[in-house]
């Protein structure tokens, strides 16, 4: 792996377009706000959704992979790892856990800290209502043995260092050579620049990505096997006023799987 | 039509039990109890993304439909009013219509009261938002010259009479005989008995039934082209508490057309 800047492509045309963290941070002020009206849970809740089905697809059951058309697709027993970051990243983590176990994965929730925020701690009661493990943290063995590792610490608001726990967690994840699947950003990475050799942390290299509402700047340095956007919400006002360029998703689609 | 009590149909075997109406009521409070911590908005939109889905299987878009499977479906120009009445099935509705005009229809909602409930103010702010039409009430002859109706009038909550202008909303419904997709329970039927010959507002034949978490007595009398479940969303708990019996999801997906 080379450093962050040998990664640019300028010249590759793409379907899509980046939304910067800043104006990623604005869009996500507008949706609550009382002139779109969406609310936390609800977003958190579509979010998470597409990351299980995206999770679903690129990770399709053993049991059910024959009814599967991906060709490049990778069967895998069901045993996940979500590990958690404190913020809305998390969340979506916590919401796409509970979907997998709906739909037959056994996943395993990384929890590092207790909190009192909300919609958090709902969601962390339903996925022990849905008899999913609660765990605080997670050695890089065991991340070792999941067949993949949804990376739900840092999303797009992330800047600067990591702190601790979640430094060890994202060093735990490099080196366990898991097949890790990214909500939004993959951990560690700077969201504009990407991933940064001269950093133990931003190392990652995900399988899959699972980008959310529109891809950050970071996605252009994806090296990974899939890359999806899900987070199909976006009402055309938004659409409109962060100019988002973004490929149709097919029919009644939740995600779109990204050229 | 005959009269409601000839419907009974106790030999045949199903892949379902119904939910008795004191039960749904029941495990409505449990969903959203401590003890399972989920929250209005969030399975709202669980609820009202199934039945757009529903919807999309059941009426494809013309445009889209070379790709559609299913050899009982009936083409679409997209044009859907969504009749809602003021609780959480007309939320379910509201919710309905945003996902369908993100799907490529063009739906327009009926909302014939204002409101001061939440979620329903919301939801209301991001159908607007979306871009769809919001009125007050509409005509039989409109509601014949749309290619669906969606009656997200009354859910498992329903007893007695219905109250005007829903009344008369009903009646429109039925006498339009336009192709109707019903939310969970026929508007107007008994949520256990079924619909009732004797009462103008009691005789809805939809084309459609989209039951949600689980069907409703009423659905045994369910004379339609096609009846999904959607709400996929139980807990385990939930389940054994309340004995459900239900068919299994096949892999991800958010519906199941019973048999």
């Amino acid at each position: 792996m080379s450093s962050a800047s040998s990664f640019a492509q300028p010249s590759r045309s793409r379907s899509w377009d980046a939304l910067s963290q800043k104006d990623a941070a604005q869009l996500d002020l507008d949706l609550f706000s009382p002139e779109f009206g969406f609310g936390t849970e609800q977003l958190m809740e579509l979010a998470g959704l597409a990351v299980a089905l995206a999770c679903a697809r690129a990770y399709p059951l053993q049991a059910t992979s024959k009814s599967d058309e991906s060709s490049s697709s990778s069967s895998s027993s069901g045993r996940v790892i979500i590990v958690c970051g404190p913020g809305n990243n998390g969340g979506d983590g916590l919401v796409a856990a509970r979907h997998l176990r709906l739909f037959g994965y056994s996943p395993e929730i990384v929890w590092p800290k207790p909190t009192e925020k909300q919609p958090m701690k709902n969601l962390l009661v339903q996925a022990r209502a849905m008899r999913i493990p609660v765990v605080e943290t997670v050695t890089e063995d065991a991340l070792r043995k999941a067949d993949f590792v949804i990376d739900a610490v840092f999303g797009f608001g992330f800047k600067g260092e990591p702190r601790a726990p979640f430094d060890a967690l994202l060093t735990s994840m490099i080196r366990s050579g898991a097949r890790v699947c990214s909500v939004d950003v993959p951990s560690g990475w700077d969201v504009e620049a990407g991933p940064d050799e001269s950093k133990e942390y931003a190392k990652l290299q995900p399988d899959v990505l699972v980008s959310l509402t529109a891809p950050k700047p970071c996605a252009v340095h994806f090296r990974g096997r899939q890359h999806y956007l899900g987070g199909r919400f976006v009402p055309p006002g938004i659409a409109e006023r962060y100019h988002l360029r973004l490929p149709e998703y097919p029919g009644s689609e939740q995600i779109i799987l990204l050229d």
